[in-house]
């Protein structure tokens, strides 16, 4: 697919789907073509917006029949490039189906449209005295479609699990314009292959999911926030074995002394800390009395003689629990204007220190004028790796190095039996190394899924397999 | 496939295999040839006992090359005929893999074979203060490999989910003998299709499971379990909601009457309340200290002055907690010799009263001389029916007319969005009204995948998916 007979692909698209809004604005090609990844020039031949169903339907059974390619398309503010559309494709953007549908508060659950937000979500859930436990910086304008296509984490995944784990029900329409009912909000279902679970974090590539049921939660105690400044690497899974056995833990996150120092210049905050520190924790926990409060200050304390913690301080109202909360969350903004090169890997909970070494040492040899930002989700094995070129550094150069430094990274996951990707996806940035994340029968298995679905191969091409496939 | 031909095919089968234990003992054949479902004669080929996964591999590359059927056998409890071989198939079983693989304790996970018992896995996770939550009837005699193959889900499911949230690395023998190692014990892994969910609840028809990482919790706070007794059907959606606002429940299990006099009956027990109730309710709940016994007595005195409760009775002792519990696990050992018509259906939570009251019109319409035994897992959604015929019937008459009643109720589920199997899975049973829980469309894809997996159509025919298609 290229834009050179544009004209006519449009023209096309328009009487084929007269009753969809269907935009060539330049502004909205330009902020519908791109995702927060910054490495390709936005150029869709157009971005639709369907209000229903059968919108999607249209605008699918007549991609199919043109060989037009679709880029589905959420908030927006995927890291891999996964809702860029830089090659005449059609951007189907779900802004204008963001309703909430039905509320069962017995089941608990609800049924949404797949352009409501994951903030709008969540506040419904608090409106109601529930709770919808997926979270993560990008929450106000990131869309529940686009978690489910890529399986969204964040940082209460030590507790409440992945996006995956809330859905019950998906309704989908796929490359041939079929819709699939998966699962319709049940519990327990033992009625032949779960397809649902197919279609979370498949990166839009099998089909556009148009609606999703979701459970939520019982509302869980107050939370306290604790902030603890380690000695060093060696500390870190000593802190977190010891802090879990102690208390009910629902998140615990990493960041680096080079990531604090962003977070503090970016967000004009004071340090935290009397004492430096290399490492540095925000762990919260349940808190419904002072017991629980005790145990975890016993726990700080414990590591304070066995001299795995330096330095700490644990919140004492909800506006500090939110204050300790920013040196973690507002990291990655805080180096947005630096255009770090992201990079978002997993291992086993217990091969973390291993890795985190291994990688230092890794990137001190080939790369020691870079700076690497570290912070990410310990309890997961999830670590966020944000390369900070030297200045005066030209793109493609910095591009290059970065690429190389990949590919050094991706042998060791594949080493240490990890993966490429823990939450963002492989979108256009890391297909090209899905060999290093699942083996050649994997793959070959993915790519005969993909057929069943999107026989004319126009769901999303390029992100997830390699383009050479 | 039939048996005309049995000695050539199994001295093929031996040659091909020299070092697999392969058995045709006639009480092996018999065994293994069942499971807990009674409507079919075994009659197996042979019953092959791999040791290692190029057993296993073996096995099914000699099978593929043959045209054999294979039927992947665990522990045999299943309910719906997935392990039934029936027409000369080769039985895999997976009595020789039963060993722990390893144990990690930081990522709280331990790596199996596929014929570890549901019981040994819970019992290693004791003995390591951790918790394998799944748990039902038949756990010491399950393996996980069924487990998983069936996505088990029994009386925790309310808190901890089902075998599904357990699982995070599986590695499997397809229908070609291709291994595939499906998401490596990681907690994220965003980097394709999550090919794992698949194969859970596939009941053998994609591929052999030959081995699991699953991951342990924490061990809960000490539960305290009530046995209620209702009013009638009315009150039990309220008494539900009451009491899942007021505690941390873990459990909510309901029996009628009927199945209370079973149980007593078969096991010799005393009726556990004076009061005489339609409807009985099994509820656990977290209890780390008074607060919340007080907290469950409040709500048990609301549910009286509200006219939902009758009687009831709270544990005072881990004894009495067990002995409450004989209430509801006995059931269905109580009713085997009834040689019950077992079913096991679910709708949306909040469709259970409305589900139960059309289901006994029906059953009182076209079955009245017929006794029903209802108990399950409310929390799910998730209802259990027992249907026992007449003194004198006929088997074949009585298996014609529960054919009957089958027909209605799938028609009802598939009505109300509900499904036709929860946790038993389709099996051979219900296989033929598998159109009856998912779309063409799904139906459709799922033959497609199966072929993706199995291209020779050898794994478990004639289950899951109906025999004319």
């Amino acid at each position: 697919m290229n834009t050179r007979n544009a004209p006519g692909a449009l023209r096309e698209l328009q009487s084929a789907c007269p009753d969809v809004e269907i935009s060539t604005e330049p502004a909205v090609l330009e902020s519908h073509g791109l995702d927060w990844t910054r490495f390709r020039d936005p150029a869709p031949l157009a971005v639709a917006f369907p209000r229903k169903l059968e919108d999607v339907q249209a605008l699918v059974r007549h991609a199919c029949g043109a060989g037009l390619a679709i880029v589905p398309s959420g908030g927006r503010t995927g890291l891999s490039g996964g809702a860029v559309a830089a090659g005449g494709e059609l951007v189907v953007s779900f802004d204008r189906m963001r309703q909430m549908l039905e509320f069962d508060p017995v089941d608990a659950s609800i049924r949404v449209e797949a352009g409501m937000t994951t903030g709008a979500v969540q506040e419904f859930a608090a409106a109601n005295d529930l709770y919808y436990p997926v979270s993560f910086a990008s929450e106000g304008t990131s869309q529940i479609g686009g978690n489910i296509a890529t399986n969204a984490g964040g940082i209460r995944v030590l507790r409440h699990g992945l996006t995956r784990e809330r859905v019950t029900g998906l309704k989908v329409v796929t490359g041939t314009g079929a819709v699939l009912e998966c699962n319709r909000g049940l519990i327990k279902n033992a009625s032949g292959y779960d397809l649902r679970h197919l279609f979370i974090g498949s990166e839009g590539t099998l089909g556009l999911i148009v609606e999703a049921t979701l459970r939520l939660e019982r509302r869980p105690p107050p939370g306290k926030v604790m902030l603890l400044g380690l000695t060093g690497l060696d500390a870190l899974m000593n802190v977190f074995s010891d802090l879990r056995r102690t208390v009910a833990l629902s998140a615990f996150e990493f960041l680096t002394d080079k990531a604090l120092a962003h977070v503090c210049a970016g967000h004009e905050l004071s340090r935290p800390l009397e004492t430096e520190c290399p490492l540095y924790v925000v762990a919260e926990f349940d808190c419904p009395g002072d017991e629980a409060e005790e145990a975890a200050l016993a726990s700080f304390e414990r590591g304070v003689e066995r001299g795995w913690l330096a330095d700490g301080i644990i919140a004492q109202s909800a506006a500090q629990n939110a204050e300790l909360w920013r040196y973690r969350e507002g990291i990655s903004e805080s180096i947005t204007a630096l255009r770090p090169y992201k990079n978002d890997l997993s291992v086993r909970i217990s091969r973390v220190p291993e890795f985190l070494q291994r990688m230092d040492a890794l990137v001190a040899e080939i790369a020691s004028d870079y700076e690497v930002v570290w912070y990410g989700h310990i309890g997961d094995g999830n670590l966020h790796m944000n390369i900070i070129g030297p200045e005066g550094l030209g793109p493609d150069e910095f591009e290059a190095r970065c690429h190389e430094i990949s590919n050094r990274t991706y042998a060791l996951t594949e080493e240490m039996g990890g993966s490429i990707s823990a939450e963002h996806g492989l979108g256009l940035l890391k297909s090209p190394w899905l060999g290093r994340a699942r083996s050649a029968a994997e793959i070959e298995a993915m790519r005969a899924i993909k057929r069943v679905f999107d026989p004319a191969g126009i769901l999303n091409p390029g992100k997830l397999f390699p383009n050479d496939g």
